[in-house]
C-alpha cells in the first residue's frame, strides 16, 4: 500500500490541463503497490490510474515500460494504456516525479488463488509472451542472476539475524542455481512481466461464472529475458498454499493453459525446476535486502522473505518438472 | 493509509450478492482514511465506497452513524449515502467485520488548504448542523473534555519523552480549558461532524472556477456536543499555515460564511478561545497516544502531536475571538 508523494490540487489541475481528459472529478489514493505512488483518477473522460514513480524507478527506463505497454495493449492485451497528452507525450512531470496517465482496467485480484484463476493466468502469460515478440527494444534483467551475487552480498551483514544460518544456505543455493542456469541462446528469449504475483492480475467473472482475466497490471519489473523464466515466477506467486505445500493442480492448469499457446520446448520442460529455483531466490533476496534495510516505522510492509525460503527448499527437492506439475 | 482487512474475492462476491448492484467489475484498497478498512468499489450500479469498521470503531454505534449520514443525505448534505441490501439493512458483515456500502462522492480533497476553500467549508459545516438539528439521538463526545484527562494519565509514561516538560504543560493547559469549559446548556448543542479535516472534504470546481464543497466524508467521529465546538476543530485543521502562523484570512472567511447561514449567539462567540483551545488538546492528546502507543514498524502513519501543542499555544495567547477571525 502505498502514496509517498502528495500532489497539491493546483499542481494536479495544471498537470490535467496538458491532457484531453475534461474536468477533474475525484482522485483518491490507492493502497495498492509498493514501489510507486498510485492514484485513482476520474475525470469527464472517465476513470484513469495516475502513477507517480518514485525512486526505485529509473526515469531513463520509463519510455521502455510505457512503450511495451502500449505495444501490448496495440496486440490485444489487457493491459495499462498510456495516454498521450495533447502534445504526444505519455511521460510527464508532477509533483517533481515523472508520471503518467494510463487506462484504468476493471477486475479484482485474487486475494486468494483458487484452481480456476490459474489457467486464465497461463493462458494470459502466454499471450502476453507472444505479443512481446514483435517488440524488439532490450531491457535486461536488472534483477536477473548476474544481480543475486551482490544482492546477497549486501545481505550478509544482517542476513542471519534473521535466521540463524541463512547466509550460509543461500551461499550454497545460489552456487547451485548459477552452475545450472541455462546459457544465453539456450532458451527463448522475449518482454517478460517478472513480477507477475496475483496483486498485478485482475479477473472478472466471464461465461458461467468462471474467472477470466480481465487486466495485467504494473510492467515495472518488465524486461528482456528468459521467457520460461516468467512462468517459474507464477509458479512461484501463485501455486503455494498460505501452509506452504505446493498445489500441483493449480501449476498443472497454468502451465498445461500456457502450452496450448505456446508449447515449451524440451529444453525449458528440463530448466523449469532451477528457473523455479532462480525465481524463489530473486524473491527470497529483494525481501531479506528490504526486511534488513528497511528502517523500523517505514511505512511499506515488510514481506517474510522466508516465505521464498520455504519455496526455494521446495524446488531444491523437487524430482523433475512433472513434480511441478508439467 | 489503511487497508486493515482483506477481503477474498469470494466473501466479496457473497457479500454483494445481497445488493441490488449488479456484478462487479473493481475493487481498489483506498489509501486514505486511519481507522477503519475502505475500498473503491465498482459494481454495474456504478461507483461505491465499501468500508470494514475495524477495532475502533464500536460496533453497536454503527447504527447511529449510518443512521446519521441517512439523516443528511436527505436533507441534501452531501455525505455518503448508506446503500440498503435487499432485506434493507445498510449493516452488514463481511470478513469477520461489520461492513457497509456507501454512494461515491465526486471531488477533491485539498491537500493545500487556500484561502478561497473556507468560505464553502464554513458554509457546508453550517448547513450540517442546521440540517442535523432533527435528528434526535443522542451520542455523546467519546472523545470530549470528559476524556482528556483520562487520555493524559495513559500518556504520562511517555509523554515527556516527545518533548521534555510536555506532559507538565499540558497538565496546566487541560486544567485552564476544564475551567472555563462552557458549562451543559450554555451553548446551542447539536450533530456535530467532529473531525472536519481537509482530507474530509471534497471540492469541485463551482462556477468560475471557484471551489465548492461536493463532499463530507467519514461520519465515525460525529456525536452530540457543541455545535461551535465542530467549527474550534475547523480552524485548528484549516487555518493554519505549515509554518506554524494562524491565517487570519482563512479563519474569517469561514466564520462568516458560517454566520450567514447560522449566527453564532454571543455566548459561543466568547467561547470560542476556549473551545479551540480544547479541540487542540483534543487532536494533541489522541496524536500523543497514539505516538508513544503505535509500535515501531506499525502500518499506521503517526502525526505529530507537537503540531498541535504549537496551536494549543497560539490560542491560549489569542487576546479574545476577533484576534480568531470573528
Amino acid at each position: 500500500m502505498a502514496v509517498y508523494t502528495e500532489v497539491t490540487d493546483e499542481a494536479l489541475r495544471a498537470f490535467l490541463a496538458a491532457y484531453p481528459l475534461g474536468a477533474l472529478r475525484a482522485f483518491r489514493g490507492i493502497a495498492e503497490g509498493v514501489e510507486n505512488s498510485n492514484y485513482a483518477l476520474q475525470t469527464e473522460a472517465g476513470d484513469f490510474i495516475l502513477t507517480l514513480y518514485e525512486k526505485r524507478v529509473d526515469p531513463r527506463e520509463l519510455p521502455w515500460f510505457l512503450g511495451l505497454m502500449e505495444h501490448l495493449a496495440a496486440r490485444g492485451i489487457d493491459c495499462p494504456l498510456p495516454v498521450k497528452a495533447r502534445d504526444g507525450q505519455a511521460l510527464r512531470t508532477l509533483a517533481g516525479r515523472p508520471a503518467a496517465i494510463c487506462t484504468f482496467l476493471a477486475g479484482v485480484w485474487p486475494r486468494r488463488v483458487r484452481p480456476e484463476h490459474c489457467a486464465p493466468l497461463g493462458a494470459a502469460l502466454a499471450r502476453l509472451h507472444l505479443a512481446g515478440a514483435d517488440f524488439h527494444e532490450v531491457r535486461p534483467n536488472g534483477l536477473g542472476p548476474a544481480a543475486w551475487g551482490p544482492l546477497l552480498d549486501r545481505c550478509r551483514p544482517g542476513g542471519d539475524a534473521v535466521q540463524p544460518g541463512l547466509v550460509a544456505e543461500l551461499d550454497g543455493a545460489l552456487a547451485g542455481i548459477l552452475a545450472t542456469w541455462p546459457v544465453p541462446g539456450a532458451l527463448p528469449t522475449g518482454q517478460i512481466h517478472a513480477d507477475l504475483f496475483p496483486d498485478n492480475v485482475f479477473f472478472l467473472d466471464g461465461p458461467e461464472g468462471k474467472p477470466r482475466v480481465s487486466g495485467l497490471i504494473d510492467f515495472y519489473f518488465a524486461c528482456t529475458d528468459l521467457l520460461a523464466y516468467d512462468i517459474a515466477v507464477c509458479l512461484n506467486a501463485w501455486c503455494f498454499e498460505p501452509d506452504g505445500s505446493y498445489n500441483v493442480t493449480k501449476a498443472h492448469a497454468l502451465l498445461s493453459a500456457y502450452q496450448r499457446l505456446r508449447p515449451l520446448s524440451e529444453a525449458e520442460r528440463k530448466a523449469l525446476p532451477v528457473l523455479c529455483r532462480g525465481a524463489s531466490i530473486r524473491f527470497l533476496l529483494t525481501r531479506l535486502y528490504d526486511w534488513t534495510a528497511t528502517p523500523a516505522g517505514a511505512l511499506v510492509t515488510r514481506k517474510d522473505p522466508l516465505e521464498y525460503l520455504r519455496k526455494l527448499r521446495f524446488f531444491a527437492r523437487a524430482e523433475g518438472p512433472a513434480s511441478l506439475g508439467l
